[in-house]
């Protein structure tokens, strides 16, 4: 199955004309973004929670500080909702109205499930370690039984998902196009600048190459 | 009031030394960052959207994509809550359990309500757009009655909040500052590029000061 099906819950109806559906465009956008935000809903209190994820299949794997009230609602089965947007401008119009950002995200939803053995653990640290800095498992200190007893992961299968997505430069009304007024876009980028070595570094060292030229 | 009260809604148990309740800490991040994410609950399913945001005082105006179902839910007196997170590196540690990122989020909530009125409203987009391009307001064609009319601003009076941050370098186990693995971090910055013109400008013109070396 190459696309989504639209459901009430997934369907965009506004600016339809910026949301996609297909597994290409919303696994893009999910393996480039290293943080994603986590809905949950506790009674009629919604909560949102910044953690990082790592797709492995149609799965989303995801890790970072898990309050108890998060792991009780996954462990009860509620659904959750799992957002990720990366900014790619800021789009400078004629008319204030207009004003927009360039963006893509991703919206999906599903019932997560919390890793219990070690050796699942094990490979969704190796899964998360390698999509957020590939190469470094190898040059670790892998994980212990113990650390591993002390790592929540949440495993996510994805039942539905959109993208939706902006790109490109100003719409403007017709009538301004005549007008004095620049506009364009200032493109935004995540950089990585170079790595800066811990100090606690037991002799010089250089940093490895999979470090030294980071980018996504 | 300087800070935020701890409540069960708002306080960190997980990692509490990495949480503050004050206002200064609090609104300087939610004032660098651009984007934020708003979650809903609707009976049991959460819904987290991206929208831009801009602080006025102790609340926060939101604008972007709001569907009937977000317009519902907030005209119902619904809470919600919003999240914003800046990434500031890659924590790499010898152990991959200390993995980690540094970041600043904030999680805050209220309950918001829709602004009507045509003069409220654009006394938003005003914020809205100086906070995200100061200057631009006055170099830009201001809004019309319909086009106010046609836009949707929540607005909402921040009841209680909590920033989370990490920062420095990476924290491992004593006996694995022995070991032969580079440790440190890679710091990651939003950069914002040269703007791009409209290549539907009437005539050739240099981007206003106020955009040129834009940065937050």
């Amino acid at each position: 199955m190459t696309t989504f099906g639209k459901t009430l819950r997934n369907r965009v109806k506004r600016l339809p004309e910026r949301a996609a559906y297909d597994r290409e465009t919303i696994y893009r956008i999910l393996d480039e973004a290293l943080i994603c935000h986590v809905g949950i809903a506790v009674e009629n209190q919604p909560f949102v929670i910044p953690m990082i994820h790592a797709r492995r299949q149609d799965s989303l794997l995801m890790h970072g500080a898990t309050s108890s009230r998060l792991l009780r609602h996954i462990q009860a089965g509620n659904p959750i909702c799992v957002t990720t947007t990366i900014l790619d401008g800021l789009v400078v119009a004629r008319g204030v109205f207009h004003n927009s950002m360039n963006y893509r995200s991703v919206v999906l939803f599903g019932v997560g499930h919390i890793l219990s053995d070690p050796q699942s653990k094990n490979e969704a640290l190796f899964t998360l370690t390698e999509r957020v800095m590939p190469g470094r498992w190898d040059d670790s200190r892998l994980p212990t039984r113990k650390e591993l007893r002390a790592t929540t992961i949440i495993e996510l299968p994805i039942e539905s998902a959109t993208a939706k997505m902006r790109m490109g430069g100003p719409k403007d009304d017709a009538e301004d196009y005549a007008g004095d007024w620049w506009a364009g876009v200032i493109p935004i980028q995540q950089s990585y600048l170079p790595p800066q070595p811990d100090p606690k570094l037991g002799r010089e060292m250089e940093a490895p190459p999979y470090l030294k030229n980071y980018k996504r």
